[in-house]
């Protein structure tokens, strides 16, 4: 399969709890079953997908790097370092990817330091608040970005 | 078609020049065009939807409240309105409709002034900067509200 | 009955939503009760009453304009408006009557964009926070500046 | 009479000045001369009230703990303070008595820092700015209270 | 005539009270007293002109699209939504017609919130301050766009 | 016993309603019982205690003043005036004894205006969020000082 | 003497411990030494001096109540309560004495906080950084405003 | 000529490299070929024009002062001192004559830093925008000021 | 022993170099002498502690989580961390064990970025600026939350 | 006369227009009439002054430069350069002689800008709003650094 | 070689793609290019450089600790880390060595996020803008520090 | 010798001072010394400079319009005028000439004020904090750019 039909899938720091994590705003899914539905609906889309998770923001960014010529996408949910990692902005915007930032929660409307996202200029767009579905739209977010 | 298979979709001020505006960042397609594809994919989906376009903040608020008991969600782009409107925030709490709020472009990466969105809390997700595909990414997270 | 003692009041956006809305904010009266209270102090306090409400900024704008030569006093819960419109307030200057800000939630104790109201300095006054009274208090004070 | 229809009436800072102290701003009338307005509304309403005027917050504090089982309300019109205590604010929170915050001028077009209540959200609302007669409508918003 | 020899004038909200408002500050002449100026300058000038007054955001911002292909260049005093309205912003930019911004007193020199002007980015440039004279000197900036 | 063994415990405004003011907060000891249980750590770590609370800031000032000559150190719950009091700042300078800054709740996760301390750079250390724990574990801070 | 030949000396919270307190900041004289000064000085000019320090806010709200028509002037040193007492400024204000605000230090140039003086706005003008000689230079400007 | 048909016109820091300097903001006249332009117009006017240039804050303070009582208005394009400086604001407010800011570029759609002008609330309007045009209707506007 | 008495003991980045690392600030114990009086006091209190120090923000993260099924509360030195990291305060929301946040300096009287606490609102309380005895401290009162 | 024994009197921007410049703020007196009645209490005194007036910043940093050796002390009032100028600050410190700053209006109640001096933290005092005696206050604190 | 005479070159997140990323902003030298551009200037110079790159914030944290007693000074480019990490900051200052930062953009004319070095005052100077040169720039003042 | 191979470097306001001025900070060197050296290292690189001092913001203006055709880069330590100078700022931008910023102190480490450079987005780059030797790596830095 060619790279531009592989989608790098990320998640960030503390997502490796979900599930357990807080139910009532992240749900009731695990990051398995999570990964499980993004592989489902990537087949029925015709792209592969690798999903990671890291809870280190430097790992994160040499993933993005390590994506450059082998995904023609990326959906990233950088969890905590949304809010404040230049780094992660940097590396996205360097391997010059089209990529999907996504949230479970709306991110929005909750403390005042989520409202801002650092990666969000580096970006296509952001999907946030429909829990695992936020995966999903932006998995097909970008599919159509390929 | 019971109510809660009925989805509304507002667009706010100056989508109706949509097409001859900014093309780089608000895409070629009219307002028409738009409207379009967002049937087609309802049809798709198997739900209705009925879209109207407003440049008037309180006729936005007005059709909001029209929504109860008549529509099972909102998807709506509420352009500039969204940075300022407390009204269409109150509207969107009052009738207490699941709403998802969508934007064509990315407008974390605009003005400062588009960053902040006053409707946020009152929607369950913010969807932003895939064009067109903004809409129909929207009316997916709709649908799975219903 | 001449024009001194006649007081218009006036309902900003979302108001008529009232008694369906957040009914633990916002008390579980409609606009039309409220409405019946308000005329029936205005009896007992030997004035004449006139209720309005717009979901528009402009059309309250035009009302304000309109009270001059009609009316003697305004009474307005301007809503959301009360937070942005420098219209609202701008009409209430130019106009020169005098007027009393009411709310029927304590704005002071909620969200911090509702903490600041753009139209207090053009009013006479401000009453928050006592439910439906505070459109019958804001009566009482209208009365007194006639 | 029983405690539920007692309502202590505070006064803060420089009140004891009023009809000295900037007419133009506070009106011509003594201290002396509103608490006679305030009991004669009292009896007409068929409550008892109290009325206390104190320069230092510590003493408020201690009259709103005292409060506390002895009287059913606060008419609360606390000068200076009402922009600066968080004392007087827990106490009012600790007592937990309904309380009206007054103010004889229009706090909201005054400086800056007379914007900003403190007790705003210990208090079940605010009014300012109708002279004393903001006194006499705070009384009857607590009486509502009881 | 031409299109490009016709000017759209616009008058944003309490602009209909001129004469009768605060004419310390916006001076003597009525509405239209100042379109008579106005028109009595154009034919000076060799241009034609139309005037509008509206208190409705939305409906200016209609008037803006609507003066795409019919008129030259704007003349605008957005009055009060001068200082908050992204939708008249953006509908000056969507229909890309050279815009004058003209007000009737020096914004800069009045209350903080009216020293921005959310329309300024969207203009050819700004007059403030010359009373009448602002809008006669705008149609002159105006004509030069042509 | 030398004053070295000696450490003056000052409660502030509002701690005399302990056990009676949210006591979800603050919990459900009586100032009495919270003084006993200090008293009682005091008599195991070998010092003396004494206790004392006010509701005004300029006798908590005076007391710091007296203290010197007389005690070791200082454990002070400030209160509401922790957080606006540069009187007890500089009085606490001023006699330069060893003090020890202590919370009975975690001030640091709640209103934004609790989160500073004005007190702070003036004392050694601070203690916040157990409870009367908080007190305990100050004395033990503060002996470590002597 | 008549009262227009008497001048108020007042010192604010900590000010007793002159001498004591950062004699690197505030000098090695006491309070008593200060005044017996300020008392020879007032000989020399011809004057009355009444000099008096208080820790408490509400005792020095009360005392220039007080001071109005038994004195000229006031020479304020409000120390701690420079920098957040609005009940001090009410009450130089209510009075309406002339006042000379003096800091033993440059206030100008120590913490941020210590830069504004809120009562700054209810006298003549501020003497800061000379020591001792702050208040025989505030004792001069204050005789010339009899 | 009496010197109220005389008028002033100022160039601050840059303007002489007028022509050379970013000609897609400034334009592409040099400033003889400007004040050419602003000589003739005041020659169709009847008024007399001196025009000076200065890259000197003080220079252009003591120009001001100058002239007082040779002067009937003056033209002022203050440059970068625009932005900072509270001397020219002073001289122009000390000299009391009717001043017109003038600036070529749009300063209110530049960097943060131009959107505020310093000696706004010295003069009786501003021009921003319009290129040398900018001069010739703010020598209009000053004309009209005589 | 059971979990519930088992103590997870962090210290972030830097930590390692005590002993070494501005000792005036940080006192003169090495990590591992601190770790042996933690032991100590453990052992005194019939608690087992694990001590870890990490330089890397994410290890902290999967160490946190970790613990939970394994410890029954966590006493935690974020280090810089501390003011940044909102991937440590999820972690320690996720895993919901009762933690403890120490500082060995006083950071509220340190640099203003040392002050805020982007921890505090995951943790039951903070103890900060008494050296090596912060952490015993701070031991004390996890065992309480046991 | 030894250098010790003199004293710089500096004078700011537009300070040469006194008498004539607002004189409801800035007295009646010129500029020469205010020097004549420095020398006159300097002569009393037993000092010796210069006074200089400059518009132009940088000359007064030259002015001060050339203090150095020849002055035993300054006594400056910086008119608006006080509010902007870090040049005159740098000069003040690196000549290192007492200076005074002084004006003549109480600059910490007028516009925001003046409440800032950037010269503050480089002199020993300030002296401010006591019209012409501002500089008489002035020289005899100078006096009390030589 | 003596310890004094070696020098460890830092380069942080990102950086290892170096030519490839955004190379209007950063070049088109390879990491590996630069890196032997150092060495060849350190030759030059006689000191010897060892370079390492990270992105992992925790690994540059322990190796500069690592760098204590092994290097005579720090050459830093700590990329996106410089604008958020206190980690780096305090681990520069607890190993004392001399280091300077350098940046191969000049972070102040970018993003306003890059303006502030957290860094900056652990270090002994700054470098920012000449590309590759800032590298030798920062390694010749290195050499000077040793 | 050709124009492109002679530089300009300019020394800002106070810099006449240096070797007097604050030694700790800025070195014991005076600008003659430095100005030698800066030559000394000239001759080496085979260009040629021409250093001037002015403290007069003007003059610098000046002087750097006029290096244009005469000079191929500037290297310019703009001394407090870095913190506020806008017309400095447009001078380098309206020259076009390659410029380097160096400041003697590391302005990133010292007052707020001095850490925003308004010049910094005028220049190549920036050099802070090597004392002498920020001008002779600015010098080093300015050839690269000739």
């Amino acid at each position: 399969m060619a790279k531009k039909k592989r989608i790098l899938v990320l998640h960030g720091p503390n997502l490796n709890l979900l599930g357990r994590r807080q139910p009532e705003i992240y749900g009731r899914l695990t990051l398995d079953q999570i990964d499980r539905r993004i592989r489902a609906l990537a087949r029925q889309l015709g792209v592969e997908v690798e999903t990671r998770q890291s809870n280190n923001e430097g790992e994160l960014v040499t993933w993005i790097h390590e994506a450059s010529g082998r995904f023609g996408a990326i959906v990233i949910n950088a969890g905590a370092y949304t809010h404040s990692s230049v780094a992660l902005r940097d590396a996205l915007v360097a391997v010059g990817l089209p990529a999907v930032e996504i949230h479970i929660s709306n991110i929005h409307k909750r403390e005042d330091f989520r409202r801002r996202s650092m990666i969000a200029d580096a970006v296509v767009g952001q999907i946030a608040g429909f829990g695992v579905n936020s995966y999903l739209l932006g998995l097909r977010a970008a599919v159509e970005c390929l």
